[in-house]
């Protein structure tokens, strides 16, 4: 039994141009496999008469997605036009007309989830969004079913390509930081305004979606602190690496007594950690619970072909729940657990000092963490002419100990400057 | 809305007491997070006087499945008594009676899948398997449903975590195969009788179990060409090493023009591939697909925790499934596409000869190759004392082909013994 569903698409760049290539490509199959003929149906996009390359008839275009949301022979909408209110409009309209919704769209859902969810819920149709996070990679429907019987204490991701692009070119070339973002730009592997990804802004978003599946609570992108990978240099990366670590941008939720803390921010990782070998633009997320121990997924985290792969997948699921008038699992959560702020935790710093090479500057630097009750694991001190580079590793402290200690620390005549804080996520770490 | 599921249980051991255990320690977690209250009211076991440790009423266990299969207050049935006839037999029978089955067992599916897919189907109910393969890592649900859009075109994995095991300590200590299988016996990393697991039977049943969902058609263990780890001696571990790869037991399934081949054998892996970082007991299943390209699925293989966690992850979808009269997208498979055996494949290959220290014996050797239209991609030679110990790395060769130059070689008076021939998935695999 092979039921016809009818698609409609809002948006055809990248990816959507993507899903119609391989919603056209794999029609068949996908009939054989599943037993759900897709068909592209209708498609809003801004300008009509533009030429694209897929495979569609030029029918199928209109310019207001109003047509495909109200279509009588659309069953599942795809929102890939991006932006978050003139899609939260055409998405929840979508889902008040009854159709079930699959979007690539993490703002969308880290902002406005939960609304969207219960709208999805009362109309008995899916929202899905496996693209979200982590592009072709299965993330959101293992955490989600899969781990729905594990007690999940950690979740820790690379969740951006471009700034794990950026970071293993930094890395492996010992290139600066602006010379390599103009590279990825010039590549295509960063926008040209790249603010969302370097300042962390959509790792953010990406945090509060696992978080929220993870924890089972709402979180969303202003419940994480963000910290980006502007300020990381490559001095800081070399002398990670000679320290036995590397430098990610990680995404970490987890929870901390009755609550949850959600973060994102550069971090030397030991490089015999499994997130430590993910290179370039791939993503990978890896999984901490009580009974199954460490999991990772791991992928390519961005780019039309894999997203678009995801986003068909869902598209697959959703009209075999709809042929059945059921849902899938994903559900609206009503519990709020408190959200732990990033200055209430401990975490373990590295740290690099310019001081002045004289005697007496190592215990006046001591001497400050210790009375900030922060205490200090290794330390290596390097001479280079009058001045001397002082590299700490921190045992795990509270951040406002840290925080003092480093404002104390600025202040002094023989500190000439604190060069870099970055956190460390080690053997200290729960 | 929480609704009470009555769970039945067929056998009691190490995965069916964490089972038991995790339902209890998360019923009201999993009440508010999926809205289905889950509660274990019938367990069969051989002997109901023992005692267990496990938070379970004495009068809910009984010594006969058929009192599980036919209760009424029983929704979804566990089976973990493993075996294949009589679990076959109980699983049968409870789908017959309408009740969604999960199973542990990668026998059972990869032999009976087909007939049991069917009745599940017919039944209206789910037949749920993802602690089959990998224990507790989502891998069955993520191919089978967020990867449906894909077009699969290699599935690659390290899935028994006893060979891995072995494996690893043999290179990391340098230490023989009987050495290591004694002490993973006395650790529990091994059972007493370690045949499925180093002959490579286990892996064989997933690998079927891998491509069936992979690519949609029907393969059973019997499909697979097996090949297990007990003739890999330390040297080549070594030798491997030197050369920039790592000895891993992997079972490959992999669509050839119209067909699909299915294997588990040594594999010399280049230390780059992210399946060569995969140490000890864990698992990882790598996935190459037409549109997301790399994936990988990582944690822990085996283990009572892991595994019952997987399985209380389908006793929750399966639940949430019967609640709305549906089923998930699991699916019996009518599609059977020819298998395509070992022999009639193309491999890379690394030998091990031990041959006479004298001139002329490498030239030799080399004309055999070139007779059986095999050519070398490297050759290194070392001698000890008399002797010489040749290893050839060889181009891809159609099989039959390198095994009639093995055949040639084994008969030349200047070949003392052809040591080893292990398969390299390098550089020139498609």
């Amino acid at each position: 039994m092979v039921d016809r569903v009818g698609v409609g698409m809002i948006g055809c760049g990248t990816v959507g141009s993507e899903v119609a290539r391989i919603l056209s490509d794999r029609r068949s199959a996908i009939a054989d496999g599943a037993g759900v003929d897709l068909k592209l149906v209708r498609v809003a996009v801004r300008d009509v008469s533009r030429q694209r390359d897929v495979p569609l008839d030029s029918s199928v275009f209109c310019d207001d997605p109003q047509l495909v949301v109200e279509d009588p022979d659309v069953s599942v909408v795809v929102e890939v036009m991006g932006g978050v209110d003139i899609a939260a409009r055409w998405v929840r309209a979508a889902l008040d007309n009854g159709k079930a919704v699959v979007t690539a769209n993490k703002e969308l859902i880290a902002s406005r989830g939960p609304d969207l969810h219960l709208r999805a819920a009362s109309a008995g149709v899916d929202l899905l969004f496996e693209a979200a996070v982590g592009g072709g990679i299965p993330i959101i429907r293992p955490i989600a079913e899969s781990l729905a019987g594990e007690e999940i204490e950690r979740v820790t991701g690379i969740v951006n390509g471009t700034t794990n692009y950026i970071l293993t070119r930094m890395a492996e070339e010992g290139a600066d930081f602006a010379e390599v973002l103009k590279d990825a730009q010039r590549l295509g592997f960063a926008e040209a305004d790249p603010t969302a990804d370097i300042a962390g802004h959509d790792a953010g978003a990406k945090a509060a979606i696992l978080a929220t599946l993870a924890f089972g609570t709402r979180v969303s992108t202003e419940d994480v602190s963000i910290e980006g990978i502007t300020d990381i240099e490559a001095r800081d990366i070399e002398v990670a690496g000679e320290l036995g670590f590397v430098v990610k941008l990680l995404a970490i939720a987890e929870k901390i007594d009755d609550g949850v803390a959600v973060r994102v921010h550069p971090t030397l990782l030991p490089t015999t950690h499994p997130l430590a070998s993910v290179r370039l633009s791939y993503n990978a997320v890896f999984v901490e619970g009580k009974y199954a121990g460490e999991m990772m997924f791991y992928g390519p985290g961005a780019g039309g072909g894999p997203t678009a792969m995801a986003v068909v997948g869902d598209v697959i699921d959703a009209s075999l729940n709809l042929r059945q008038h059921a849902r899938g699992p994903l559900a609206p959560t009503e519990s709020t657990v408190p959200i732990v702020p990033l200055v209430e935790l401990s975490s373990q710093y590295y740290l690099r000092l310019r001081v002045d090479d004289r005697p007496g500057v190592l215990g006046e630097v001591a001497a400050v963490f210790g009375e900030c009750n922060v205490s200090i694991k290794s330390l290596v001190q390097r001479g280079r002419e009058r001045e001397a580079e002082l590299v700490l590793i921190l045992h795990r402290a509270r951040e406002i100990d840290v925080a003092e200690a480093l404002q104390v620390l600025d202040g002094l005549d023989s500190v000439e400057a604190v060069m870099s804080s970055i956190r460390v996520l080690g053997d200290e770490d729960g």
